[in-house]
């Protein structure tokens, strides 16, 4: 059980312990205290609990520059216990990072300000992911730390050598994706990640012991870790630990024993974990941190004291690029081209050459094998792109030959075996987009998306190019049945903002997929495949892009247009005999491929009239829900024209391939009747 | 590194140590051998390697009837390696479950069969949960385990006394689901919780080092579980595992060293994972078992030796029938309906006084308080229910005061703390609606609906009654910003099958949404609540359940009809704000309020056009995105009359609700403008 009594003379004693430290971490503690009571909403205990260790850890060992902030080689720092936002606000603020301003610390979570309720990439500099769902800081994390490994061998220890450190929460530990992380460091004995667990035995509903009382220490060492357990107010024993944990040539977890809401009222108890606003709590929680400016003010020599950390790193950023220049030329391109995110010059060439080819060649292949073969080409061309798989890398066909595999004695390998962790790879891999230089990749099946998902919505919201090669995308997978079946997955997908779904016909849109998601900058692309062969369907080569535009016409209708068939990846194939069918009977027939709706739906209105005009009838096809798809039956329809939907209305089954589709009523037959039947 | 040489002298030395469990447990092999080559599909390893530690189970402890499977008091079987199927059917073939024929067994994986590719519950008798998705099973068990305590509390051991038994791959394990399942069941201390690891130390990509390091044994003692490490190959030693676990007094983990494959030449491959069927390598295999027969033939005596497993438990089923007859009339009533899963009788009269009051009162509270509010009125009355909530208590309001807390010193209480862990409460939850007996519920953010998704397709594709209570359920939750705010989780879960998706306006609804959901039998429910305080709207008290149609006329356009606006949840208010104000210009403006599409989906065509007649303009207005909306607004229509959505069209942002509802235009006066502009 934790302490529950409340005791000022700790305090007291720490703060005359080391003034200097105690001040400097009383700033925190100070700002924390003012922001969510301004903001009325928020989370005080933490960033007061943990103070002592963010002051410590950047005073003496973040290698980092509060004025140039994207320096590649810093130190990065992540609070995955993002709840406890006002913490890295307060140190950024502190240390001086320009668009931390004042003003925006005043301004904790309202609109406009980039002082989110929680950690928003892409919003204040010095925040280096998105958290706050819990357990993906620390996932992240590994995935930076692998970036930092994979980039330190490929460019040497002059360009890339830095640190990883991380402040974990118990919910952190608590959710299973921490599990997958810790596992995966420890496999990967990624000794440049250090994890700081903020052990205060406090959760929403009270006291940890209510659901847990599992033996941290134990656990992680199991999974290979180096750990040590420390008092988390102690900043001696922060220094040393953190000293520790760098030699120990493995990934490190201190366990910091911390009082959320230190010096609170509140302190030790759940309700110090929440928004902290009763005025004389504050006063009397002020008062005993020696704090005696009124809201948002800290004393100048305090201030500076922090500032001077926040340049601490100048020097360092000044020979680090000094030691850039010396580095060659085309590795610097190469570098800052990674970096920046552009796409190799030599991709679209690449893209090019294999379409013709494969035009001409016209193979019958499962579009994940398509997309290794994309892979096969552009992997050798791509020196950023890392790849992997959730333990199935024959299935997903992730792996090329020129990778080599990504271990603790090569480095430069650039292909993950994650192992049956989809949910700690997906983290992974944000990880890696996010440190940058890299350009992740990976792969499961398509119902395991499922697994992958709440670090898929991060990809997302963060708007950061991860590829999520997912295969086996229907009842076409066969006899492994309805939990490997997905039904609901494209829908949950296109549903997700700021997400591609890429669903190709064939090995010509599999390319043109792979283009459009290897050039992105800030939107992930989820490749839905098959596992069934799929003839090629674009036997005529054209150079444009044409999954670019989302949908486009594949075959025309010959004779008066009275049907259009849309269709998607597999079902491509069926439209198109379908039309075969229509056409014999003389009903005109046009058939679009739609493998992107995203895309579709950000042409312009004319653009997509011409692909759905208003008149004929239209019958979609497309083996899961038809959850979404009347968007393009109806929701553009010009005149009242009837539509349809063949595929599935409910979970898939256990059998071949083939009689599923054939049970479940997916055929072009069907797909025929189903438009002569609206006619 | 494993064992890569084959060694057939170690097959020959445990056929003879011990031939009459080697005999039985050859059975299993060639059966499994037999079926996977006949599909030409499955997994043949997996059942081979743990074919001695399923007999010595079967055999010596597992508490059984076959020819009573639905025995309440039966011990679980829970194959949580799903892939590894052919061994549950062989078992449940050969120790005479009806249902299992030959001819089932001989149907491996075909359409129409009970034995499909993973096991999936509700196709045979014997097969506990649906498995195959990893990880699920071994937290599935979790609930079993916990319903049982539970229930033997209530109705004492003479009624419900039994194990749990779990087979558990590295799959399982490296899984974070694994995490939450281990970590609760230790805190929980379930002593009648028994998994065995199959520690073959091969996954689909290779040896189990390529990716993962893990002591698993260190692991499982850090959550607090009684460990063994043995040979799983040794008949004696895993009888004596067994033996020792059942006296530990915790959770249990018996780490079974075997080869996958064993005796195949694929033995200790990853090739050995999959479909063996080469003909001559499986002669060569079922050789070294000294196995003569031909396909699917079980000797006699073998068969009797497993026919006589499968009624070793009969005389004890018949103990406990007589047993159970001793228990009063209206405990025996109670437990048959609980475990039928009708609701109780009270159940109708007590939401319709409930409506009454609350129509008669009309107070402005957020759904999740309403939510509450129904729970206290029905869990005094619903002895199954079960609450909890992944550390969001006071947030979720899953916790009514009469429910007691679910604790090792307290089984009789009915409310869990489950933890940081959404996916590993579902999992549970799906436990105890598979044990029979109980009804659970829980609650997290809608948001984390993602960290819980895998388990919430398998509740939809089972076909069990969990109740997920997810609330904060928009933008309305307000400055923790975009990480948890909802916008596509309504369109992801309404695109599942065999969900409903409640979506309640006001405390009326909610109460018929949870009447609803504590009613059904094989569909799950999730109830979108909201945080922030919303009006009665439903004043006028009607005794029948409204929400059951799915959605209906809330409010009817005054003079001529020309506007139809649809809306759930929270935004119904703003529905019904903006009819005032078109109404106020003379635009007869209907309301519909629609809390569960699925239920109005499955509505005859003819109530449908009743609510969404053909004509009016429609709006829609819902706090999240479009994706889905568009088969209301336009797939029903009739007459080409124009539609619109007032909605989300990306995420969120962090400031309050208010300012959030108003930057994102979902306001009264933008539905009516929209509504005018469309007029």
């Amino acid at each position: 059980m934790p302490d529950t009594s409340f005791e000022p003379i700790d305090i007291a004693t720490l703060a005359s312990a080391n003034p200097d430290h105690w001040k400097k971490a009383a700033a925190i503690r100070a700002l924390a205290l003012d922001g969510v009571a301004a903001a009325n909403s928020g989370h005080t205990g933490m960033p007061i609990g943990m103070a002592d260790v963010a002051t410590v850890l950047f005073e003496k060992h973040l290698k980092f520059d509060a004025k140039n902030p994207d320096w590649p080689d810093r130190d990065r720092f992540i609070l995955s216990a993002g709840h406890g936002s006002m913490l890295v606000y307060a140190l950024l603020h502190l240390t001086g990072y320009e668009d931390m301003t004042l003003e925006q610390v005043k301004n904790f979570r309202q609109w406009g300000a980039i002082t989110a309720g929680h950690p928003e990439f892409g919003h204040a500099k010095g925040v280096e992911t998105t958290t706050g769902p819990l357990g993906q800081g620390i996932a992240n994390s590994v995935g930076f730390a692998m970036a930092e490994e994979s980039l330190r061998a490929h460019y040497g220890k002059k360009v890339i050598d830095h640190h990883t450190y991380v402040i974990a929460g118990d919910g952190c530990l608590m959710e299973g994706i921490s599990q997958e992380a810790i596992a995966l460091a420890g496999r990967q004995e990624l000794s440049k990640l250090i994890v700081f667990w903020d052990n205060n035995n406090i959760t929403i509903d009270g006291t940890v012991e209510l659901s847990d009382r599992t033996d941290q220490v134990m656990r992680f060492k199991s999974a290979g870790w180096h750990v040590q357990d420390i008092d988390g107010h102690d900043a001696a024993a922060i220094d040393a630990a953190i000293v520790a944990a760098k030699k120990s040539g493995k990934p490190s977890m201190i366990a910091c024993k911390t009082h959320i809401a230190l010096g609170h009222a509140a302190q030790d108890t759940s309700k110090g974990h929440g928004a902290l606003t009763d005025a004389a709590a504050m006063a009397e929680a002020k008062a005993r941190y020696g704090w005696t400016t009124g809201p948002f003010e800290v004393p100048a020599d305090i201030k500076s004291a922090w500032e001077a950390i926040g340049s601490r790193g100048n020097a360092d950023f000044t020979a680090w690029q000094e030691r850039f220049a010396t580095v060659s030329g085309s590795k610097q391109a190469e570098f800052n081209r990674a970096f920046v995110g552009d796409a190799p010059k030599k991709l679209s060439a690449t893209i090019k050459a294999l379409k013709k080819s494969i035009s001409e060649k016209a193979p019958s292949v499962a579009t994940r094998k398509s997309s290794e073969m994309v892979l096969a080409a552009v992997n050798p061309i791509c020196s950023e792109t890392i790849g992997g798989s959730a333990d199935l890398t024959g299935s997903n066909n992730t792996k090329t030959a020129d990778l080599g595999v990504f271990d603790t004695d090569n480095r430069k390998g650039r292909y993950v075996y994650y192992g049956i962790r989809e949910h700690g790879m997906a983290a992974a891999m944000n990880g890696m987009a996010l440190h940058g230089g890299i350009r992740p990749y990976g792969g499961t099946f398509m119902c395991f998306t499922d697994y992958a998902r709440p670090s898929m919505r991060l990809s997302a919201l963060m708007g950061i190019p991860v590829t999520y090669v997912m295969t086996h995308d229907s009842i076409g997978l066969g006899e492994d049945g309805p939990t490997h079946q997905p039904v609901e997955h494209l829908a949950m997908l296109r549903a997700t903002p700021n997400m591609h779904v890429f669903r190709p016909c064939d090995t010509v849109e599999t390319a043109e997929a792979w283009e459009l998601a290897l050039s992105s900058k800030e939107t992930p692309a989820t490749l839905s495949l098959t596992r069934q062969n799929l003839p090629t369907l674009r036997t005529e080569h054209k150079t444009k892009n044409l999954t670019s535009q989302g949908a486009y016409v594949l075959a025309d209708a010959e004779g008066k247009r009275q049907v259009i068939l849309m269709a998607t990846g597999s079902e491509v194939e069926i439209a198109m005999a379908a039309r075969d069918i229509l056409q014999a009977e003389g009903i005109g027939t046009r058939v679009v491929s739609m493998p992107c709706w995203e895309l579709f739906a950000a042409q312009e209105e004319s653009y997509r009239k011409r692909v759905l005009p208003g008149g004929p009838v239209r019958v979609a096809v497309e083996a899961g829900v038809q959850f979404g798809w009347d968007q393009w039956l109806s929701g553009e329809r010009g005149k009242a024209a009837k539509a349809g939907f063949v595929g599935m209305e409910g979970f898939g089954a256990s059998a071949p391939a083939e009689v599923l589709y054939e049970k479940f009523g997916i055929t072009a037959l069907a797909v025929a009747d189903k438009a002569k039947s609206l006619l």
